[in-house]
């Protein structure tokens, strides 16, 4: 078996599709697949699995029938516009769109919280990538409930109720992307504190960094027990065979980008696309239009 | 007893919230609420309730908690466009939105079946109306499915089980609607066989109402029966206590229209808006403020 299979198969153990075993803390961000490779054969592999991935993107954009949501989600510096730029470049971009949510604004604040979302959603034949998510409505207003007091909300907020009404709007909205015949993959790309640390000071060490520190990044440093409890419970919540989640251990980069680009692969595979057929009236008349066209007046 | 409120406690018997006891045939088409009301009488009580909608609309524009959406479905000429119209007609249009929804074009047909429906759902403080709506989704293409292959859809259509998921869908997305604080409202016009082809008759005989005559109406008509059905299975399978369904009587068009408004005033009082206070800042000053006005150099 090559390393490539080998690899596709060792992914199996990072999906999560019973959100009721899931523990977080049993997922380490330093595995690196304990597969023997260094970063070098890592970058090498990511090099040939790309035009696997452009190969099978140019299927799903000429069937037509099919799509796929891939949602990113992660602490502040745990790779997420990275792994968009090294895993996503050389995909042919019109087939393939980013959506970024941030902090939502008076417009998007006006509608519920998944306006936004199913809006962006993707049509058949496209790839669209979530960098950060609906899940932040259950992350970061969970963390700071009182951002809620800028949503248009009635009602109770802030109880058990409220989070597992959102759950549940969560996990019915990908269902039904599921059932439209969309794939949907849910990344959390899992980095240790101490490797945020490392992160955000080379962001402040290295010049050219400097301008995606924030220091908010520091602010919500301080609540990283809260979050690694939101994302617990909302991924136990929403994981489900139609919207998988998938734990990335994403303290080596080299290794969290394979195991994405992994992923997306395992799923277009399954896909079983083939180069659609020309349409009927060209099949019947294939001769015909090779003549008409050779003898086309120049 | 005034005649108003005597109208609004009649209209209980119209709610479906519980669809598993609901059965269409049971409703009829021809009942005016056997409340002794002339069509004068009814066309004097329509005006007298449209002020307390203009003003409970205001309430619901000032108050930027809640919102109203309003669904009408109904057969051809069943009075759908001309009961928005007569009902909405004098209150203030910067509250309220009416989206019609078409057969799907191409760009529809890219996302799934919901995609332009939650699009369109109220922001906070409207009242948005949906002439026709996602329902078209499990009425028109129940009986014709043929326009399935239209949709770009995967796995096994107009099975039980691909209608199922629809309904299922449906009232994920209104139970959703519902818990963001938009009060969902579904009307069907239930108009007689018989009642269509006098309407349908006088679009041809009036020149000034021809041009609504379409010969697919004349098309469709023949398919009542199994529109009766895809009723029934639709609001069966989705009339719920958080997206009730109202069955409208509506041989009569002046009883139908009070049924819509009397609806929708009930729901609204239910809200039970107050004017909302002054901004604390302003409240604090109002004396200040006056002052500085009075005062004014002109």
């Amino acid at each position: 078996m090559n390393k490539l299979a080998k690899f596709l198969r060792a992914l199996e153990s990072y999906h999560i599709t019973d959100g009721e075993k899931f523990t977080l803390a049993q997922h380490n961000p330093d595995d690196d697949g304990s597969l023997g490779l260094s970063k070098e054969d890592g970058a090498h592999l990511l090099r040939e699995v790309k035009e696997q991935l452009q190969d099978l993107q140019e299927l799903l954009y000429a069937n037509q029938t099919r799509s796929v949501l891939i949602i990113l989600q992660g602490m502040d510096a745990a790779g997420k516009d990275g792994t968009i730029k090294h895993v996503m470049s050389g995909v042919n971009p019109q087939g393939v769109t980013v959506a970024s949510f941030k902090q939502p604004g008076p417009t998007e604040l006006q509608h519920g919280f998944l306006w936004r979302i199913h809006a962006a959603a993707p049509q058949v034949g496209r790839i669209v990538i979530f960098n950060r998510s609906q899940y932040e409505d259950v992350l970061v207003t969970r963390v700071h409930p009182e951002l809620l007091e800028n949503e248009h909300l009635t009602g109770p907020v802030n109880t058990p109720e409220f989070w597992e009404g959102r759950y549940k709007d969560i996990r019915h909205l990908e269902h039904y992307l599921a059932r439209q015949g969309t794939v949907v993959l849910k990344f959390f790309l899992n980095i240790s504190r101490k490797e945020q640390r490392e992160r955000l000071l080379s962001r402040l060490e290295v010049p050219e960094k400097r301008w995606k520190f924030s220091s908010s990044d520091l602010r919500e440093r301080e609540y990283w027990d809260q979050y690694q409890t939101a994302y617990q419970d909302a991924i136990a919540a929403t994981a489900r065979p139609y919207a998988p989640w998938v734990i990335v251990p994403a303290n080596h980069k080299w290794y969290a980008r394979l195991v994405v680009i992994g992923t997306i692969i395992r799923a277009l595979r399954n896909l079983q696309q083939k180069p659609p057929q020309p349409a009927p009236d060209v099949e019947k008349c294939l001769d015909d239009y090779r003549t008409h066209l050779l003898n086309e007046k120049s």
